[in-house]
């Protein structure tokens, strides 16, 4: 398997580049039978795009996304669903120093010394654009996990920290999340990063962020025990999204420093003999494999490296120079991480539902 | 492709219970006319053995690897090389609580809701005995690394953190992590954690920790772009070893409190025409591609759920009942993941290897 | 892996259906650097579309590969090449009697079985438009063949069986491939062939016919000795396409009724040094592997389904109905066989060698 | 995924050498709660072990397999099993004229070719040792085939052709199966090739042959439309036994001859509301998708190239040498082929059925 296939039965197939003709991706493994169209898709993939506030790149497209194939009279037929959106805004332009010189934290230099070429048309394959289609793609995954698993399956995310300045967990409310530019579940703190943003955005500059994505309804069993555990998968699935330096799983880094009856999460049977938790540092996971409680999953995302403010580098002749990023660039990559977050959870849970079907029935 | 298999061309497919024959696995690509002997394996599997002090689970068992297939007069054929340890102390003993209760924070619960049944002596398939396959064929995966790249290449693990106590990064040497019980790097800080740990073992309860494992020595160009990015098969590979619930690689969480300028890590051609980097925030890894820095990761491992310390529960019966897990158990699991974190990193990096070997030409 | 891809590392993932929007594939791990562009792609296609003469479906379609992705510059990038022929011919139309009624010997049938939905429109999924694809892809593999080994890798194949009628191997000649319309390397059969499928052809009925794709410059070393073994990779490679029902290597099902010692092809040492066989019943693989010798492959194809003439069927109803299929169809499906079975054996011989090329170096 | 693995979900992982330590496999993906034991699987390998009568090999093993992993309380756990059998007979001897010749027809000489090392004790990974892991996850298979089907599915193999001489299939009667040492389902065909075989046995020759494997019981809907077809992978399946050349589904290669309205195996619903088929032209797969009816599969079976017949060759120096391979070696290795094939299909079976299951539910 190459390295632009994800999953193992649901599994998508990325292409594209940022300045290339389309791009797009091909879903294999879908259920047939699920009502499904363009609908299904595009508010994803919409949350996603950029040029929507003075906080993301001003780059203008309206990223539609068409179903190619797949889809019969308004249900998936079992066939792979390729999608595409077609890219507007590639008109041949002035790449300045990107041309020839590495940005540094970029993916310019490792690309350019593993491949020997190198499309630096906005970055080329390595651009977030790319990420639209994980976006895409996990709006269908969403269609099939409701449709297996029933509407009480949510998945959602939220930015949690931006720079410095996290959120107050006591104030998380998710119907905040579509009042503010940034997927914040916490008003106050939505209100001080705009402020904090503007700056940044005004130097030239740019900030990292950790952000939060939970999946509820999900059943106990999905996961494998030793290598494909889910939250392995995960951590894989995070930490593919560009930018992303950390992942944790529950409370994550926080359990290095629990002592084993703080981390325990006690269980009960409630009177309706249900078992029930008393807590949920695991975050969801247990050996691997689904619990039945709540899956929470956080991961870090460094500051963009494209930045008006110079930096040192060098140039494909291997001079020193200095290298200044002009142009459309996000001054907190993080914010628009919130919605590839979702979908790669989605794309995790419905792959881990079908392999539990095939081994397990349902 | 089944959950019990590791890697896309260097495989590792691994079997095996705590308490039945034996465990053993199937290292599959490995290159043909590689010196290899009992010799290159049994001293990696030595580091991460039971019962050799106080601070692991007081199991005896030899751990003696013995390899079935693909050497023949001392070289790898380039056929399947099958390991195998014999389990020694399987004697049938009583289970006590573990039989029918299941241990909060444990995979006892969700391999009964996933499968149905539990195979509980030793805790079957979820013991961590289990990685003791992994440091086998991590130890071929060293052995094929330097064949291939040079001996230059070295992958080491330290325990950073244990609970709440940090090492002094200032302190680090490399040559005191054989002087002390916990691989770790500080001196200091290693004497501190042996009354500290002490302390936790004779309370019957349990602590978590921190790893960090390097690998100097690589190319640049290991990688994908997209899905399988070096850095996310890392996550993947430290994310599904026992008891690690967050990863993160070169700075890690900390760049999200970061800025562009302040993250790049800034290049310059030195006097031998080499490119060197000014720092490295980005461990190792840019795009998803290793950039030739040294490759840095970080694993947050939760303290053990077997404690003696009552904590509530309930039984296969689905009834409140309170648990105590009695036996031989490591009050500081992380310490033995050292080993094991060494071994996925090799993994991971020898099977991507092979990767560029295949697209790119070597 | 789901079903719509093919390959380990040279992957082709494919998508569409007769009547959808476009049909489309991603190809996946080609190495970087290569010159590539729709010319060196176009031609392959060309001799598998339709409508270029009387023993092929009317369908008129154009037929336009356009390259996506991954091409830089006219050279890969590394990136995945998504390649896409829109269709063209695809205006709703009475569908007639394959609308609810299962073609006997079609796809029509299982389909339905297993989807429980069925897209009609041409064969949807099913439809022999998909295999276009295949040949593009199969265009790209042998330029990667050409630049790894070198212009003297030659793929390809022959009709050498037309219903009962056999060509004369005596009368072998490659350069007539191109001066009939049956790829038939036989003048004096061809002449023949004509007569005999414009017969079958005013008739209403189909008629089946033998294939036979050869590789030349292959060096030894390609394909795995147990199961992924060479032969079993391209028996799968064949039978995959539509309407093949038999599969055979070298001397094939004749080894059957031979001896050891006739089966044995004899090895000797040339004036130069060089190894050569004096036989070449293996067909070029030995144990799984490819000897360096000739790759000699062959397939049978059946007549089409699609005929005029009836044939008594039940439809979704599940009544008793009988069917005939107007329209346009090949009375000789055979034929446009042979640009996909080249194309077939060029994508697994790539594949292979990228695996030879991970596992042992080039 | 390396080339010792066959299948996607239900995987078997092989290993080991003719005279090595052992030979085994892991099985992963089995569903759990399958009651297993060794007694399932030891008939079947039974079958294929050699030394049994004058018409197979000497080596004498009693080829004992003993289940390592993966069963609890006689169910299995859904973790994976591994399978061992220990050479017994590896004693060192006289490797004669193999050590350093290639054979011709034989992995001899491209595994030296690929590896450039080559384990010749026995032929090594290459010999058909080999296979007797295949037959024992074949045994793993029938029974989660029964267990999820119901115990109407039967799989079973004959042989219908030694040399040249074929059976009457009018004679056909599959209870003679045991009766002789040929699997041979003709009685008055099995006494005719007795002294048939005597004879080619004492002229120290070989003579090929061809298999026939059938499953009754398997549903409509297992198998993927483009490259995973149903018969593409069952084509691998047999193609990768070793000395296989040929591969036929249904009517095989019989059907280039026949026409349109001769092939199509029309369909009527019968008095009780079942479709049935009037002919199996298809051997049981349409489009790639199995049809509920017998699946029907012949391979063609090369005559070993061990024989005791001087034939030129060269040896590992490049030089032109004569050679006679003594020892113990099957006069038609095409009998013993017959429960591998029937393994090997069970294999596909349950592997496409786990994949049904995934993608459609069950």
């Amino acid at each position: 398997m190459s390295g632009n296939t994800f999953g193992q039965l649901f599994t998508v197939t990325s292409f594209g580049e940022s300045h290339g003709v389309a791009i797009g991706c091909i879903i294999d493994g879908v259920p047939p039978c699920i009502p499904l169209s363009e609908i299904d898709i595009q508010p994803y993939v919409d949350k996603r795009r950029p040029g929507q506030s003075k906080y993301t790149t001003q780059r203008q497209e309206s990223d539609t996304v068409q179903i190619l194939s797949g889809v019969f009279d308004g249900r998936t037929t079992g066939a792979p669903i390729a999608l595409m959106i077609t890219n507007e805004d590639q008109r041949s332009k002035d790449y300045g120093d990107i041309k020839d010189k590495f940005r540094p934290g970029h993916a310019d230099f490792t690309y350019f010394q593993k491949y020997g070429i190198r499309d630096f048309r906005g970055g080329g394959r390595s651009s977030a654009r790319e990420t639209s289609m994980r976006v895409a793609a996990g709006a269908v995954a969403r269609r099939v996990l409701s449709e297996i698993l029933g509407n009480h399956v949510v998945i959602r995310g939220a930015m949690v920290q931006m720079g410095p300045n996290l959120i107050d967990g006591d104030r998380w409310d998710w119907d905040e999340i579509s009042n503010n530019h940034f997927f914040c579940p916490d008003p106050k703190a939505a209100i001080e990063w705009e402020t904090y943003l503007d700056n940044i955005r005004k130097q030239g500059s740019s900030i990292g962020g950790v952000i939060e994505v939970t999946a509820n309804g999900i059943p106990a069993g999905l996961g494998e025990p030793v290598f494909d555990r889910l939250d392995a998968d995960i951590a894989k699935a995070m930490m593919c999204i560009p930018a992303v330096k950390g992942v944790e799983v529950g409370a994550g880094f926080a359990t290095a420093s629990y002592s084993g009856p703080d981390n325990a999460d006690e269980m009960r049977v409630d009177e309706n003999g249900q078992i029930v938790f008393l807590s949920n540092n695991a975050g969801g996971v247990l050996g691997g494999i689904s619990s039945g409680q709540e899956i929470i999953v956080r991961f870090a995302v460094k500051p963009t490296s494209s930045i008006i403010i110079p930096r040192m580098t060098v140039n494909e002749k291997g001079e020193n120079v200095e290298i200044v990023t002009k142009g459309r660039h996000d001054p907190c990559v993080g914010i628009r991480a919130v919605p590839i977050g979702e979908a790669m959870l989605a794309l995790v849970l419905v792959d881990h539902l079908l392999r539990f079907r095939a081994q397990c029935g349902l």
